[in-house]
């Protein structure tokens, strides 16, 4: 059972139980959840503790220390209300809004929006027609939760033309400016700064792990792809993780606790950044890989450690070479990528830049203005 | 000592040790180093392994898995000049590049960049003038090495016309576009959707901690101060963590620990993210506070923590009130602070907009730019 389809009566309190420092809730619908007398104080929703945006108007040091109840019941359409000791006010609380907030286990767990993870056998490809999604704000809720479940998703029919990535970077979220601009251009050059404006085949890697804040989303775009070769790989660098996880646990520990360096440097940058290979949330779940040979800068860490860690970070490249995780596609003229830069790892297979023409145009979006943007869709909805 | 002001003669080797799995170095300064064959291997610095924009082109899995030197030994010019065993390949280490990048422990301790930690008496302030630091790169230099050190900086001297804000953000770094704009406007206006357009008084604060990437740096320009009132209020939030540390260790172990969600949300957007109150890095330094009782969304943890986690919140935001850390400041037309955001709390003493104008501009930059910058300023100096 999500949120989603939690029906109205099973978010109704069934009855309310007090109990010391807290209200234990039972549900309708069935199970029960605790709500702490000092959380419930602190998130009255009534508009002297709470502005209509939402923030917050009572500073924590203006609550009263001990927040009692002097009365706890439900009112005539089911709500919480309680009177408090201290100076007497009275806050009510929807069940339904209640039953959303709740922290017990259970409601928690349930809230959690779990990566789907995929290997070289994913199907059918999170994808899309962009002018659909342009006209069709149900498609690109679809679109977009496919891309927040998978980390990557392609976009079709997006026009050949040079500048349009950081247009539909903008229409899914904001474009982030780097050292490289706002968009850049892949494409083999003279005297590379570099190398991926080489013709060289790359391995899988995330972007930019030398920049702190390494950029949240890349966008890809295909303008022109006449020379043989160069195709796009794709690894879920999740999966490859739990994979570690399971088959080196020792290994899969030291790339989660000992951050490395990254180093990225040209005539008019220096950008240096430290993220431990697999980076990890507080409950141990796989948050964000920063895996990129060419700009990892020499190991800087306890001598100790230099053999293992050496041996699990080459442990993990060998899994993230692996072909049955590895998806492969060609992108057309009109085809882009949008990967999450922490989870989609990419690479490409070389190519013959005198084969033929190459281009595509690449830019950086942020994650909060994407998954922002998921979210309004889904209000709508 | 620091690698600063090591001398050329210091960072010589007098002596090479082989050993088991590594060489020791020791320096004719004093002190030794070692460095394993696994890392020396990696980091042969010759053109076919490293490309002269210092990308790495040898893949982690084409290296010797057992990386043995044939010989050791050290050229006329006192460079380290290893024979490798598996395949003959010839590295040549300078003796200064390998001192720089030692990870021995009294090594890895001399790099580390210790923020300076400060209070309400802070004298000097780290400040400058803007037309100087336009015009003389040292004195750039310098200020943004005080902006490093103390996580805020002033400038004076800055035109007081609107944008000039985001032309100081792209010399220091590169503004970074939000929901917000590009830039953005700190006025009170009718139906605001954020407080901080109203005349109300904010304690002191993280800017959007509801968003991830939370921005490094806030710019703050003054434009027009003719409200009495309205002062600028700066704590060092890393000062304000390690009196938590000290006075209540279990507290600032949980703040700590365990992520709080944060929200902001209006017509257009949706921002949540999850942040511990104080952020560590992987050798327990604090590294950057998300802290805004306005942005603070329901808490959502384990029932067991509700208690002892608001304990900790309200003792921490009892620390950041404390006169003796806050640090008072008027600005006025022309003054412009920029603040680590993660660092430097800010909030403001309530003023009455009908007593006088008020108007500040700011923007967001990201903190790879400004730590590039500062290095490429040092290259120079």
């Amino acid at each position: 059972m999500t949120l989603a389809t939690l029906a109205a009566a099973d978010a109704a309190i069934a009855t309310i139980t007090p109990g010391k420092g807290l209200v234990t809730i039972d549900w309708r619908g069935g199970g029960s959840d605790p709500f702490h007398h000092v959380w419930l104080r602190d998130n009255c929703p009534c508009p002297e503790c709470l502005h209509p945006n939402g923030q917050r108007l009572v500073d924590v040091l203006d609550l009263p220390e001990d927040a009692a109840p002097r009365k706890v019941t439900l009112d005539d359409r089911g709500a919480l209300l309680i009177r408090w000791d201290a100076d007497g006010h009275e806050s009510r609380y929807p069940a339904d809004w209640l039953r959303r907030q709740a922290y017990g286990l259970a409601a928690r767990a349930a809230r959690q929006r779990k990566p789907v993870l995929w290997d070289a056998t994913l199907k059918p490809l999170p994808e899309a027609d962009w002018p659909t999604v342009c006209r069709d704000a149900s498609a690109e809720r679809r679109w977009l939760g496919a891309l927040l479940d998978h980390g990557f998703a392609l976009l079709h029919g997006v026009p050949a033309r040079p500048g349009m990535v950081a247009e539909v970077g903008d229409h899914i979220g904001i474009v982030r400016t780097t050292n490289y601009g706002r968009l850049f251009d892949v494409i083999s050059k003279p005297d590379p700064n570099n190398l991926a404006y080489t013709a060289l085949g790359l391995g899988v890697h995330t972007d930019n792990p030398y920049r702190d804040p390494t950029p949240g989303y890349q966008l890809l775009h295909c303008l022109i792809a006449e020379a043989p070769g160069g195709d796009t790989l794709l690894v879920d660098g999740f999966a490859a993780a739990e994979r570690m996880r399971v088959e080196d646990a020792d290994g899969f520990e030291l790339l989660a606790r000992v951050p490395r360096p990254f180093r990225f440097a040209d005539r008019g940058s220096d950008l240096r950044a430290r993220f431990p290979v697999i980076g990890l949330d507080a409950d141990g779940a796989v948050k964000e890989i920063h895996f990129n040979n060419r700009s990892a800068a020499p190991l800087d860490l306890a001598p100790e450690l230099v053999e293992p860690y050496y041996a699990a970070y080459r442990r993990f490249a060998r899994i993230l070479a692996r072909p049955d995780l590895t998806l492969t596609l060609r992108l057309a003229p009109g085809d882009l990528i949008v990967m999450e830069n922490g989870r989609a790892l990419h690479g490409r297979t070389g190519f013959d830049p005198n084969a033929g023409a190459r281009h595509l145009q690449g830019c950086y979006v942020d994650k909060d203005g994407v998954e922002s943007r998921a979210r309004v869709l889904e209000r709508g909805g």
